[in-house]
């Protein structure tokens, strides 16, 4: 038995109160990590939210520079260990060293950070209104100790001591406790060793972060229903979110949670008489990069019949075949990845293609491209959207336009919906009902292009309706809007100017913080 | 039996599908008003919700500007109808003609539809980002229909087919089935006819707004978690309150509830000693108003103990006990109330002071003021912050500064916080450790001034941290903060502009809507 690894509480480095242990596994191979790492009880939770708690009242006496001078400094330790990380990353979730994680995701995630240091220092995020007549005047600020968990498929851009939820919450002024995902504890563990040195080196306070690695689900959701807690950020799997999601809600504590999607993408019939070839290849690699893993993966595509369709459908299929199988990011999720496609067949959907048996070792289904008709699909439309999280896809095929919109009208909250369409203006009778019907199922509707890249800008959504995400006005990706998600509503209602928190006094204190002033928005001070 | 008032479904006033009926009753002199209304069963709230539906998607084709139009239009016929509205109002509330109704909530409630028409038809309200170089641009959109449950103490400005709610919800573009109070139903039934005429006149689809006036609470509950519902707008109780947010919470429907405040005032030793009298007639007249029913109502007074406190609670006192008992909005509020001091009673609170036994008819509860010692508070928290809705306080006194901090450490979340401090600054020592804890506490926090005055100001905030409200970050009141509440973020990524909603395309559609265009707000065109 390998020794146990500690926990980070309260600035320490320590072992943590366990009752039981774990182990990651390479998905590549299939072996077990050597590292054990500890399940937390109770008394581990309750030690790291009364350490968050002091944090952020001394964090509330700060100016943000402060917080952005630890975020830059963070960003600059994980480009020193950069090796150490996606080597260890690469060991725990098969991921390639190259492009993915270190010319990939590793800039993406000190980019994330880097922007999260600028707004907090400028301070636009917190949204200043000012009536300056009536002396009322408000904003955005931190609402308390974030408690964050970060996903399986983003170990560094949405990790938990890392990525983009914990850049939020930190940039809002908000104590992040980290719970590290099951699948890469190890590699969480070394951002935390660079927050650690980070705060050190920037003299935050030494509980601004801190990390446990697992607990049991009943202490899971009393830890997020804690009235320490000011607010939760849940990316992961729909069962698991939607009973933290319980118990947060019941007790009125903001969570934003990430569940599911199937990111429906519509190929028109001029698209296809125009560019068949190109849109296979851009599905196919959309589909099945990283072995499908993404929140933003197509895995639901609808057509029109036709011989365009087949022939789309034919010459996505062979090259769903003739792709050798990723690797998945556990044996859970190659489990999932079985049942959902075994769900979809006894729903009504045929496959069209796969890879065929799995020879490698690690964790591994087949490529599987489905399809089903949208009579089906409308009669069992519950089973045929279960998300199939993995390198899979199921194509819709309508008989006419209104049975293409009979599915939509069928269709979930998701992240993405897309519509591809012919560049000449073939499409656009079809386009408008099919985006009118589209748009209300989305957080972002794109054209001509697949969904999965996520620009890092503040006009992005990454969030959508239920159960793509728990609240359809927020979203996790796009700065300033994702740390608007960790701020309450502060009003100062006739409060003396020199009482008021700097953002809010005559005088704009950072000269670049946009405020809105008796209905104009503007940069200067309050004249 | 008299004849069963109808509901207003579909642009249709007919008979509801009832499973029995109701009256209400004049709280003055306890009498029961001659109107009969109808509990709908399950098939008026499905009848209502498919019209929704259809009005929604009518809506979205139209220009904001047909919105404003409507809202006007409705102003300007409550209007007409004030005197009926008034009359009707008086006989359901027992609030005077005039000021209350006549000369305060009447003009309150046109101007704040009229600042609804105004912020839709300029559209500020939608947020809109624009990343030009990567034509990534995201704005704030109506998310469906809303149910509005209105409460019972602002039959206009909070009504469920007129009030603020009603207003922003509109004005995102939601089409409002309105709940109306049983409180009050005969006036809501007034304002939903001057809507319908409204919608007429300016050709609005006829179920933009819908009247039904009460359901089972299971139906309650399933309405709000109906499939075709947007999010739900809930003031009132606790309770059902609770209810309605768990049904809505479980399927990811948004749900802004308010469900109760104390509203803790603090008053420090040196405002006491520069102003006692000012005070006591500042304090006394926000809590007596209206018989206290104000969301805002001043319910809990922080002290530190000394003769000055003494004096000001002897003096308030007094004026408690001359002041006549006001009408409560019902015999269920009486109830309440009654019962709420009890539970303070028994709690360790004790009568400074009350106005005797009432002699007038109708529902109405003595003047109370009540005192507890903060260590007895703080031993029993939760019983001594009950709710006690109408003409009731209770204060706490504390032995010294510490005392007094871990009373604000006992608070639950509120819409209001207020400290009162000398002018020359002589209380400051004690202002700041004292408002460090309290802003985190509460959605709005003054200084010197009582919470009761609610200003329709873009900067105000009427919500505030769990129970107060369900979400710190959102406001009821305050245009166009509370029109976001409706709104589901959009997001259009590499979409052709044509396609391009109005708000969203290079030119600004209105030249006055505020942009963030690349970083910087602007009412200008994309360059």
């Amino acid at each position: 038995m390998p020794e146990l690894q500690p926990i980070y509480v309260a600035g320490q480095w320590r072992a943590a109160d366990s009752t039981g242990t774990f182990q990651a596994a390479n998905p590549a191979t299939g072996e077990t990590l050597p590292d054990a790492f500890p399940i937390s009880a109770w008394p581990d939770c309750d030690a790291a939210l009364t350490a968050a708690s002091a944090a952020f009242a001394e964090l509330q006496l700060l100016p943000p520079a402060r917080i952005a001078e630890f975020l830059r400094a963070f960003a600059t330790k994980i480009e020193g260990q950069a090796e150490v990380l996606c080597a260890t990353a690469n060991r725990e979730t098969g991921y390639p060293l190259k492009p993915r994680l270190a010319e990939a995701e590793l800039p993406r995630t000190v980019n994330q950070l880097r922007q999260a240091a600028d707004a907090a220092e400028e301070g636009s995020w917190q949204n200043v209104v000012i009536d300056s007549k009536q002396n009322i005047r408000s904003h955005l600020t931190a609402l308390g100790p974030v408690v964050v968990f970060g996903p399986n498929n983003f170990p560094f851009a949405f990790g938990s001591a890392s990525g983009g939820d914990f850049a939020a919450a930190i940039a809002a002024g908000c104590p992040v406790v980290a719970k590290a995902n099951t699948s890469h504890p190890a590699t969480t563990k070394l951002f935390m060793e660079a927050a650690a040195a980070a705060l050190a080196e920037t003299k935050l306070p030494t509980a601004t972060v801190q990390l446990i690695y697992r607990t049991s689900h009943a202490d899971g959701e009393r830890l997020v229903a804690d009235p320490r807690v000011g607010a939760v950020a849940y990316t992961g799997s729909r069962n698991a979110g939607l009973k933290l999601k319980a118990a947060a809600d019941a007790v009125g504590k903001p969570i934003y949670v990430e569940l599911s999607s199937v990111n429906p993408v519509v190929f028109l019939p001029g698209a296809l008489a125009e560019r068949s070839e190109k849109l296979v290849d851009e599905f196919v690699g959309s589909c099945l990069m990283g072995t499908g893993q993404f929140c933003t993966n197509p895995g639901l595509l609808v057509f029109l019949k036709g011989d365009a369709t087949d022939a789309f459908l034919s010459a996505a299929g062979k090259k769903f075949a003739a792709a050798p199988a990723g690797a998945l990011l556990s044996s859970g999720v190659a489990d999932s990845l079985r049942r959902g496609v075994e769900v979809l067949q006894q729903a009504g959907a045929t496959v069209v293609a796969d890879s065929g048996a799995v020879t490698q070792p690690g964790f591994r289904c087949p490529n599987t491209l489905l399809r089903v008709s949208a009579s089906q699909f409308v009669k069992n439309s519950h089973a045929l959207q279960t998300e199939c999280f993995g390198n899979e896809s199921l194509a819709v095929v309508a008989d006419d336009l209104p049975q293409l919109l009979a599915v939509l009208d069928q269709l979930e909250g998701n992240l993405t919906g897309c519509i591809y369409s012919d560049t000449t203006g073939k499409d656009d009778a079809h386009y408008a009902p099919i985006a009118a019907k589209l748009r209300l199922r989305v957080g972002r509707l794109l054209n001509d292009k697949m969904p999965t890249g996520v620009a890092v800008t503040a006009a992005m959504n990454h969030g959508g309706p239920f159960p793509a995400t728990g609240h359809p006005a927020f979203t996790a990706v796009g700065i300033p809007a994702a740390i608007k998600r960790f701020g309450m509503l502060a009003c100062y209602d006739n409060v003396r100017e020199p009482r008021l928190p700097a953002a809010l006094q005559n005088k704009n204190p950072t000269g670049k913080m946009w405020r809105s002033v008796d209905g104009a928005w503007s940069q200067g001070d309050v004249a």
